[in-house]
């Protein structure tokens, strides 16, 4: 499958919850298979930290340019899109194509920087809902995503009830924890105190600030992985033995000694070439500003009233980052609500990064649930 | 109980593990409680990253000076100085008193720095024994610490299996995990990466790499406590909701927002004010080193054959860091080796912190341990 970038342009402001507006931006977007004639087998795509527009399909000529979620969608995939009429939106605020802080702030023409907006997961959705109104769809079949995307699928739910049948919620949580915050603080500071920031206006002078996203990358990714996979994948294994050492360690505190360390720092490397720093902070913030159910007392059941759409939740058992017990706490509030609710949880060793890969059976269960929304008519009153 | 910090040179040069030596070398220690006639009574603490010789006590005129395991070890204590001649000693490469990277190399006349050499656990081990030969003590009663600390316990009945008859070995592995070692391999970056850090000798420019020692702080302390205990004393709570806002959020990617983000702030900035870089290095790397079933192909139980002492181990239910399961993995393998252990599994929420705590059950198991120990007459032939 092909996949070709799209941009849409919006001149009206968009008014954010921070009570900022952003105004002339624009949102890189894709679309897969076709939207049929009542326009009700659409379904959107919502990325997490990491991610884009570009969810499935390569672009023509590139032959390892495959999507972020190209094996769950696509025709003959779990998410069919010989059914459906897949959309793939990149966030504003990202460095991958939507308006962010590299680009021109139309009222001073310098580059944003850490001028950029603070923008929300409403933020996102509000933005998603004029994309899906310039292309004429009223109502999602579903709104699906993993992780922060997942946030974005639920928010979908409580901002525009009328507007989506079907919620795909993997991998995510009603909010953040503490320890979530604290590792999303370490990272910003250690992006915010690299001296190549420059206050988030780094563009300007020439330099990016890599250490900070290295280190922001590293502790990102230890937490992504289970601890049993990464003792799997890496244990204690040295890169080089030293022949003649007992151990066969360097002995060395700044070099390199166990493959995990390397991986670490590959990973640091690649990420510290491509991301944007303030994009990073932004979408952690994103993150830990999410809650719906603040404005409740904490009371999620409550938060949850108004919504309609039916749920399909997908959690990982090794995901120590948005745990099972962070999707049973959604279960349960929709269940409260007389929702209609499916719920997976996936004996998964992967941890969190587990929302991204092959399981069969993650592969099956999303894949029975969309069969389900293809055989299924829209409602007619909520129609357009 | 007033402590009383004292220091003993060394003249001859200590042979280390990578195969380096130290010559002229101190160690700072104290001592509480009296050495019995037949100098069987003597208790040895071993400290784990972030402490000393201060073990308990206060200092002359400095009421809030208490030791670092003040609570377990005193008179009438778990660990009662009225029957147990205690000894603290600060490790090697430490900033706290013993010879450290801030001291001056014998050799070259300036200060060590980075070319202090890697220390491991048996190299602390076996300077604590020449320490032990000082004082005239041939065999310890019992040997005891926490964490890193515990690495030292469990390396004394390995590397001195005659010189020590109990060991207390609380919170602590057999050898890190894959992400206990990228944890610190993160934090190692952190420092390394910062501008001040100057490849180690940024004594002589006048600087301190606080960006990294902050940050290394920042990840550490997280790893230190539980998920539960963080929620609990910060959840989501605001350092000052904003009047006005719906949310109460300031909207702000580099202000503090989340107590959390507040609380791990200070403990990176205290951090900085007096922990020295190399020492975190090195002692990271020593934690990353540990690792005595290496040897035997990775089996425990063979590396533990030589092991004559009796254990008891301790963990926390909610330590993740060095959890519960890490402390059976040993208990196995003594019981492989038919070797007399005890071992408490305390559930308590604290996390890894825990073992510095008041957890009564905790005290009252050490407390019991030690009352045995007491009354325990030296085995005849293991006495000097």
């Amino acid at each position: 499958m092909i996949a070709v970038a799209q941009t849409m342009h919006f001149a009206n402001a968009l008014s954010l919850q921070s009570g900022a507006s952003l105004s002339d931006y624009h949102l890189a977007y894709e679309t897969y298979g076709s939207l049929n004639a009542d326009k009700s087998n659409a379904v959107l795509i919502c990325h997490a930290l990491n991610a884009s527009h570009h969810v499935a399909g390569i672009y023509e000529g590139q032959d390892k340019s495959e999507g972020w979620w190209d094996n769950m969608i696509g025709p003959g995939k779990s998410v069919d899109t010989n059914h459906f009429f897949v959309i793939g939106v990149n966030n504003l605020g990202s460095c991958f194509g939507s308006t962010g802080p590299m680009h021109i702030h139309p009222d001073t023409g310098n580059v944003y920087g850490a001028d950029f907006p603070v923008v929300t997961v409403e933020d996102w959705v509000n933005a998603q809902a004029l994309l899906l109104d310039e292309l004429g769809i009223h109502q999602l079949a579903a709104v699906m995503g993993g992780s922060l995307g997942g946030m974005q699928a639920l928010s979908w739910t409580l901002q525009h009830p009328d507007r989506v049948r079907h919620a795909v919620v993997v991998a995510s949580a009603p909010n953040l924890t503490a320890e979530n915050i604290a590792f999303n603080e370490v990272a910003r500071r250690a992006i915010v105190t690299d001296p190549d920031f420059h206050g988030g206006h780094f563009y300007a002078q020439g330099v990016i600030p890599k250490r900070g996203l290295r280190i922001a990358r590293m502790v990102g990714h230890i937490t992504y992985l289970s601890d049993d996979v990464m003792n799997e994948k890496f244990g204690r294994q040295l890169r080089e033995a030293v022949v003649g050492s007992d151990m066969g360690y360097r002995y060395s505190t700044q070099d390199v000694e166990f493959q995990i360390e390397s991986y670490l720092r590959y990973q640091g490397d690649k990420f510290s070439e491509y991301f944007d720093a303030n994009t990073y902070l932004l979408i952690t913030r994103a993150l830990d500003y999410f809650d719906p159910a603040r404005l409740f007392g904490g009371d999620l059941s409550k938060a949850f009233a108004t919504i309609r759409a039916k749920f399909l939740l997908v959690s990982f058992t090794t995901d120590w980052r948005f745990s099972p017990a962070r999707s049973r706490e959604m279960v349960r509030a929709l269940l409260d609500n007389q929702r209609d609710v499916s719920y997976a949880e996936i004996d998964a060793p992967h941890g969190h990064d587990a929302f991204l890969l092959d399981d069969p059976r993650y592969m099956q269960v999303v894949r029975s649930y969309f069969e389900r929304i293809a055989h299924e008519a829209p409602v007619q009153g909520e129609k357009a």
